[in-house]
């Protein structure tokens, strides 16, 4: 089961490693970080850099892509080598996920015409640029496409999605490896949760980093 | 503010990126992922690789160390370059932490000798080979220094940590731009709440990897 992670510069590291801290557990799962262009690769923050061994050009088809989110997400929208590839890969997928931002990377690759799809709270009203139609839910699951929102949160669609892949007590028994039982200390987790001006200024953050 | 990420071979990735994706996020915050010997830094699953940018020994002092877990850290306990720099270094911070089997690590380094502590389930039980109280909680606060359960425990970990190190309204804000509002599709993250043969099995698969 090959599962590809397309990373592009500005990446948001958690969005990639939390999925991939679930489903490189799946029996048989081959992971792959991959980019247009193989080599280090610098996430948002500018301080982690990650290894992409693979070109994208040279995947041809895979079981599961998982795109991240991130600021870089604008540039890489516009990288028809990032697209193109997003385009031509998804026919022969099993699944196609996306964390965060990296649902506008499926919209900008025309995957997500007049489909309900999730991403980070603060960006999700852009989805309709791409024909989406935006379903505030930590998962979206739509034929053989799955959006998650936020960061976070692709920890949990990872989970469903490995039961998915697999089943339910693989997916539960990864849960139990990786200790996720999770208890946050504050619940501010989501623009519902917190207070409304914290949303408005951490809505102006996000946007300032993009 | 200076947070430190030493790195080893087999490392588990997201008991780092976890606290990183929050920490990071700081104000002022400066994060450096080093290594015995600075360069790429291969995780447990052997398909993700990262660089650690600096030597442990060129970092005299810092102001947050977070010591990760993984099936790696039987070898960095043994290597007195690792653990003699946490030695060093602990005295300096303001806080030293760790995630799932990095407690032991902080153990081997004599930081843990007579406190209370927590690791991953499947290997608190070693905790007290250093002296260590084992203590079954998710975060485990005594002085300066923090221990946290297994893998995906870190990110509650360094929300509190956050509010710590600034205030809780920062470590709030935080918790909303990473969307951390988990919402996982199973409730079998710690022992307790799993089946005992799941459990069994997990724990058989965790010692295996070590």
């Amino acid at each position: 089961m090959r599962i590809v992670f397309p990373l592009y510069p500005r990446f948001t590291a958690l969005d990639a490693i939390g999925p991939y801290e679930v489903l490189s557990r799946l029996p048989g799962a081959e992971v792959v970080f991959a980019a247009v262009a193989p080599g280090p690769v610098t996430t948002d923050t500018g301080t982690l850099t990650v290894l992409a061994e693979t070109a994208l050009a040279d995947i041809a088809d895979c079981d599961v892509v998982v795109v991240p989110g991130g600021p870089g997400c604008l540039e890489a929208g516009q990288d028809a080598a990032y697209t193109g590839w997003l385009a031509a890969v998804h026919p022969k997928t099993r699944w196609t996920a996306s964390v965060c931002s990296g649902s506008l990377l499926l919209g900008a690759a025309g995957i997500l015409d007049g489909l309900p799809a999730t991403s980070h709270w603060a960006v999700a009203e852009t989805l309709p640029m791409f024909g989406a139609i935006p379903t505030p839910r930590r998962t979206v699951f739509t034929g053989k496409i799955v959006t998650a929102a936020g960061v976070a949160s692709g920890i949990d669609m990872a989970l469903a999605l490995a039961a998915e892949l697999t089943d339910r007590e693989t997916a539960e028994s990864i849960q139990l490896f990786i200790e996720y039982d999770p208890q946050p200390p504050f619940d501010t987790g989501s623009p519902d949760k917190a207070p409304a001006p914290m949303v408005e200024r951490v809505r102006a953050q996000v946007m300032a980093d993009v």
